[in-house]
C-alpha cells in the first residue's frame, strides 16, 4: 500500500542491502526462497491495508471503556487480529512441526512493520503475544508449552509482559509483588502493576500474563525476581478454561496515543486467589525477561520508524497535491505543489533520510539475529550476537528519536492542517511518542550502551562494528565518485572519533563511573548517527552499483540525495558531541537541586 | 503559583536583566513604577492560579461542541475570561483615559505571559481581543472606535483575525474573499476562511472579525487586499446590537490541542447579508495586519515558552518528589529522587536553559517594543524598532521549537505518567506543538528572516544587534571569572561567525536567491541560538555581580549553571550549522520530486 511502507524500498533494504535470500542457505531457511519470503510480505499488506489501515483512526477516538465488568474495544480491532493470527503470523517463526511458517526473523520483522506502519495501536496486542510466547518458548515447561504456548501461537491465548510496578518504575530491582508457593507446586500471586499493555480485554479467550514476582526469602535486587505464568482464566488439564483467576483490573490508563491499546493497571491476587506457574527456575526471571526484552526493544524502534516511515508517506503525498505559493514573484500565475519549496523538500528529505534509515537499521537487527541463532558457521553466530546486542539499544532509541522528529515534520508539512485530527499524521505523532518511554527509556538504554555493551567482551563487540563500517569505506572509496569518496572519508573519520571518544570515557569509567555515564544520553545519539550514517553509505554505494533500470532509475537517485543529504547535514552534527564527550563535561553532575 | 512561571525569575528578569524600571523615567509611564507593575503582576498571577490553571485540563478533555445553532464552551472559560477583563487586562496597555492601566507591552506580556502558563487555550480569547483591538486602534475610524474597540476593550466583544483561506494556507496573495461596496459606503463580504480562533463562542456578546478581502477591481496579490470590520451582530448607532451579519460556522476543527479555544471554518456572506466596514484604505489591509501580526509573533514565542516553562516546574516538582533507582549498588538502601540521576538532571537543566532563555527573549522583545514606541530619544526608538524587527522572526520561531522540546523533556522526565493524561505535561506538549505552524510557520520566518530581515536598511539591524553583543562580551571580559571569560570568546566567535555567514548568504541572494534561501531554517536556528546565548551571557554576569542575600544564592548558582550549560551543551551545535550554510549546500534544491 502506498501510505505504509514503500515496497520498492523494503525490497531494497531486504534482497538488495541486506541480502536475505542469503539465509535460505541455512539448514534453518532452507524451504524458504525469495519467493516465498515475498509471498509472506504481500499477503502482511494486503491484510494491513484492509484490516488494520482502515481502523487506525478509529481506534484512537473510541478509546477502549470499561464498565467496571468488562473492558469494550470497538469490534474492527478483533477482525483485524484475527486475519492476522489467520494468516500465520503469530506463528511465522516458528518450526513447520510447530504450525509455524519457519520464517526468519528479518523476514518476520519486515511484516510485522507493515503491520505496525498501519497501526501501531492494534499490532501492539499482537506483538505482545508473540513476545509472550517466545519466553514459554525458551524457558517454559513441556507441560506450559501445551497448555498455553499452543493457544497463543493460534491466537486464541493473547500475551502480556507485567514487570513494572507503581512505586518502582524503571527500577526492577524494587519489585515488590510476591509468589508464595503452594502445596500443589504452584504459586499464590499478590501484587499491583501498572502499564500493562493489552492487561485486559475480550479480543481472546484468555490472557496468559507474564509476571515478575518474588518467592519469600529470595535474595533483594534483581537477582530475587522470578517469572510466572499468570493466566486470566486457569487452564484446565483438556485444554478447556477454568475459572477465572484474581487478576482485577484497578483501571484503564489513557494515553496521549497508542490509544486503541488498553494500558491497564492490575491487581493480582488482592481478594481471591491468583495461582500462576514458575517459568524456568527461580529467581531467574529478570535473565529469562530480557530476552524477551531485547526482542521487545527491536520491536519498538521498529515501530518507531514505521510510524516515521507512514508519516513521511502522507507529507510526501500532500505536498505533492497540495497547491500553495509560487516560486516566481508573478502573483497571477498559478500556485506550484509545496513540495517545489525548497523548505518543504528539505523537511521531506530529513524525513526520507530518518526513517529509511531507521527501518533499514531495525531489519538488519533482524538479520543480524538469524545469524546469531541460525548460521552454521560459529564464529558467524558469535560475532553476529555481540552485534546484535551492541547495536540493541542504538535500535531502540535512535528511531525513538529520529522517526519521531520524523512525524513532527510531516505535520509541519501538513501546516495548520497537521495539527488536525482530520489528517494521520498528528496521530503518528502521539503514537510515536511512547516508544522513548517504554520498554526502557531513552536515558536506561544510553546506560546500557556506554556501562555496559560499548565494553563488552573487552572491546570486542565495539571491534567487530569497526570491521564492518571499514569494510564499507573501503568499498565506497573504490569509486571514483566523488561525493561517495566525501562519505567513505567522512565516515572514517566519524568512526575514528567515536572509538576514540569510547576510550576517553572507557579510562574515565574506571576513574569516575557516576561522571563518564552521566553524558551518556550525548553518547548514544552520536553512537547513532555514526552507525545510521552507515547504513546510508552502504545503501548510496549499492544505488550507485546498480544498473537499474529506466524505471527505477529515480528510486536510486533519492537513495544517494538521501545519502548526501545525510553526510552534509546530520553526521556533522557528532562533531560538537564528540568534543562535548571527550571534555567530560560535568554540568549535569555539579547541578544541585536547589539551584534548579 | 509555583508551577506557572518561577516568580523570583520572572522577577530577575524584569527588573534585573531587562531593568523595566527605566521605563518609568518616560513620559508615557512616569506615573508607574516597581510597585505598579508588582501589583499588575500579582494579580496575574492570582487570577491565573484561581480561575484559568485549575481549568486548562478540563477545556482540553471537554472540547467545545457545536449542536448546528450554537457553540458550547464550558462555562468555566467564560468566568476565566470575565475575571481576566474585570481586572483590565484586555486594556492594560492603553491610556488611562481610555480607562486602560498605561502599562509598557513588556509588563503587559508578562502577565500574559502569567495567564497563558495557566491556559493557552482560554488565553487565546484574550489575546486574539487584544490583537484585534489594537488594529482598530491604529488604523481604524473614530466611528470604529467607539462602536467595537470600547465594549472589546471592556470585555464585551471579543475578536478575531480572519486571514487564511482553505485553497490558499499561508499564501495570502491567493485570498479569494470579496467585498462588493454597498450604497451606504459599507461593503458585502463573501468568502471561506478557516483556522479561524475563536471564531464562534457565546462568550462575549458579539465578536468583532477583522476580515482580508478584496474589493472588485483590486490589484492581484498582496496589493490588493482590503482589511474589514465584520461583527457577528451587527451594532447599531446606539450600541446595542442589531440582526446578526451571515458569518456561518461551517464547522468546528479538532486539533491535536489547544483544544479549549474553538478554531472555526466561516463562511461569510453565502445565503444573506454580510456587511463589513472597510479600515483605512483600500488594498492596505496586509500591511495594516501585518501590525497586529508582529504582536502575534510575539505572543506566539511567549505562549510557546511559557508552555516551556510551567512544563519544566511540572517536571521539576515530580522529579524531587518521585522516588525511584538509587545512586548505588546496594539494593536494600532506600530510593532516591530520580532528581538525584545524572540523565534526570540534564533533562531538567535542558528545560531550564531553554524555557528561561526563550522567556527572557520575549520579554526583552516587549521592551524593545516599548523603547520603540516610547523612548524621548529618536535615535533609541529607531534603533529599537529595527533591533525588534529583526528578531521577530527568532522570538516567534526559537521557543516554539526549543520549548517543545523542554515539553518533551517534561514528559520524559515522568517517564510512561508522562504519556498518559493524569499528569500535566502531556497537554502541554501537544498544546505547544500548534506554535511552529500558526501566524506562520517556522519556514516563513526563515524566509523573513534570512530575506527580508538580515538585511534590512542595508544590515544596519544586524549592526546594531552586534553592537549590543560586543557591549556584553565586554562586560563578561572584565570579570577575571574564567567560565565567563569563555563563554564571552564564544560568544565574540560565534557572533562573528555568524556575520561572516551571513555576509556569503548575502553575496549568494545576489547570484541566487533561490539556492541562497534554500537553508533558511538552519540560518534562524543558528541565529536564534546565538541571540539565545547572549541572554545567557548577560544573565550570567548579572548573577556574577550580584551580592546575593543567603536566600538568593541558589537561584543565582542556577542561573549560572543554566548559562554554562547553554555554553557547552547548546551554542557549540552552531558549528556545523555555519559549515552548512557557507557551503551553500543545494542538497534541497537539487532534490527531484520524482526521487522522494
Amino acid at each position: 500500500m502506498d501510505k505504509l511502507i514503500k515496497r520498492r524500498d523494503l525490497d531494497f533494504i531486504l534482497y538488495e542491502l541486506l541480502q536475505v535470500e542469503e539465509l535460505a542457505r541455512y539448514p534453518r531457511f532452507q524451504e524458504h526462497s525469495r519467493q516465498t519470503f515475498s509471498s509472506a510480505i504481500a499477503t502482511a499488506y494486503s491484510i494491513a491495508e484492509q484490516k488494520f489501515a482502515p481502523v487506525n483512526r478509529k481506534c484512537d477516538l473510541q478509546e477502549p471503556t470499561y464498565d467496571g465488568e468488562r473492558v469494550h474495544v470497538i469490534p474492527e480491532v478483533k477482525e483485524a487480529l484475527d486475519a492476522f493470527a489467520s494468516a500465520g503470523f503469530i506463528s511465522a517463526m516458528y518450526a513447520e512441526a510447530q504450525g509455524g511458517m519457519q520464517l526468519p526473523y528479518s523476514i518476520t520483522l519486515a511484516c510485522y512493520a507493515i503491520f505496525r506502519a498501519a497501526s501501531v495501536a492494534i499490532d501492539a496486542y499482537a506483538t505482545l503475544t508473540v513476545g509472550a510466547a517466545e519466553l514459554i518458548h525458551e524457558f517454559g515447561s513441556e507441560e506450559q508449552k501445551a497448555r498455553y504456548l499452543a493457544p497463543m501461537l493460534a491466537g486464541r491465548y493473547f500475551g502480556t509482559m507485567v514487570l513494572t510496578e507503581p512505586q518502582a518504575g524503571s527500577s526492577l530491582a524494587d519489585v515488590q509483588s510476591t509468589a508464595e508457593p503452594r502445596a500443589d507446586g504452584t504459586y499464590s500471586i499478590k501484587g499491583n502493576k501498572i502499564f500493562i499493555s493489552g492487561g485486559d480485554h475480550e479480543l481472546s479467550e484468555n490472557i496468559v500474563h507474564l509476571v515478575l514476582a518474588r518467592i519469600p526469602g529470595a535474595p533483594p535486587g534483581v537477582k530475587g525476581i522470578s517469572l510466572f505464568v499468570v493466566p486470566k482464566y486457569r487452564v484446565k488439564a483438556d485444554g478447556s478454561l477454568g475459572p477465572k483467576n484474581d487478576v482485577a483490573l484497578a483501571g484503564l490508563i489513557h494515553k496521549m496515543g497508542f490509544r486503541g491499546t488498553t494500558s491497564t493497571m492490575l491487581n493480582f491476587g488482592e481478594n481471591e486467589e491468583c495461582i500462576g506457574e514458575l517459568v524456568g527456575k527461580p529467581h531467574h526471571g529478570l535473565a529469562y525477561m530480557f530476552q524477551m526484552m531485547n526482542g521487545a526493544r527491536i520491536a519498538v524502534g521498529l515501530g518507531a520508524s514505521v510510524l516515521g516511515y507512514t508519516g513521511y508517506l502522507h507529507a510526501l503525498d500532500y505536498a505533492r497535491e497540495r497547491l500553495q505559493g509560487r516560486n516566481s514573484k508573478d502573483a497571477l500565475s498559478p500556485p506550484v505543489p509545496i513540495i517545489r519549496h525548497a523548505d518543504v523538500r528539505r523537511m521531506l528529505l530529513a524525513q526520507k533520510a530518518y526513517v529509511e534509515g531507521a527501518l533499514a537499521l531495525c531489519l538488519y537487527a533482524g538479520t543480524l539475529s538469524d545469524r546469531a541463532k541460525h548460521a552454521p558457521d560459529e564464529t558467524e553466530r558469535r560475532e553476529a550476537a555481540l552485534l546484535l546486542d551492541l547495536l540493541t539499544p542504538v535500535v531502540k532509541t535512535w528511531p525513538s528519536h529520529y522517526a519521531l522528529e520524523a512525524n513532527s515534520l510531516a505535520i509541519q508539512v501538513h501546516g495548520g492542517y497537521g495539527y488536525t485530527r482530520e489528517y494521520a499524521v498528528e496521530q503518528f505523532y502521539r503514537d510515536n511518542r511512547l516508544n522513548p518511554i517504554h520498554e526502557g527509556t531513552s536515558g536506561i538504554q544510553a546506560l546500557d550502551l556506554l556501562g555496559r555493551k560499548a565494553f563488552a567482551e573487552k572491546g570486542v563487540s565495539l571491534a567487530i562494528l569497526g570491521k564492518e563500517i571499514g569494510a564499507t569505506v573501503q568499498r565506497a572509496r573504490k569509486h571514483s565518485d566523488t561525493e561517495l569518496q566525501s562519505h567513505a572519508a567522512q565516515l572514517a573519520d566519524a568512526w575514528e572519533r567515536l572509538t576514540e571518544t569510547t576510550r576517553i570515557l572507557g579510562g574515565a569509567l574506571m576513574q569516575d563511573a557516576n561522571l563518564a555515564l552521566a553524558n551518556a544520553s550525548v553518547y548514544l545519539d552520536m553512537f547513532g548517527h555514526t552507525v545510521v550514517a552507515w547504513i546510508w553509505l552502504r545503501q548510496a554505494v549499492l544505488a550507485k552499483e546498480a544498473t537499474p533500470s529506466p524505471a527505477d532509475e529515480d528510486f536510486y537517485r533519492g537513495k544517494l540525495a538521501a545519502a548526501r543529504y545525510f553526510f552534509r547535514w546530520e553526521l556533522p552534527k557528532t562533531g560538537p558531541q564528540h568534543t562535548l564527550l571527550r571534555s567530560l563535561d560535568s554540568s549535569t553532575v555539579d547541578m544541585q537541586e536547589s539551584w534548579f
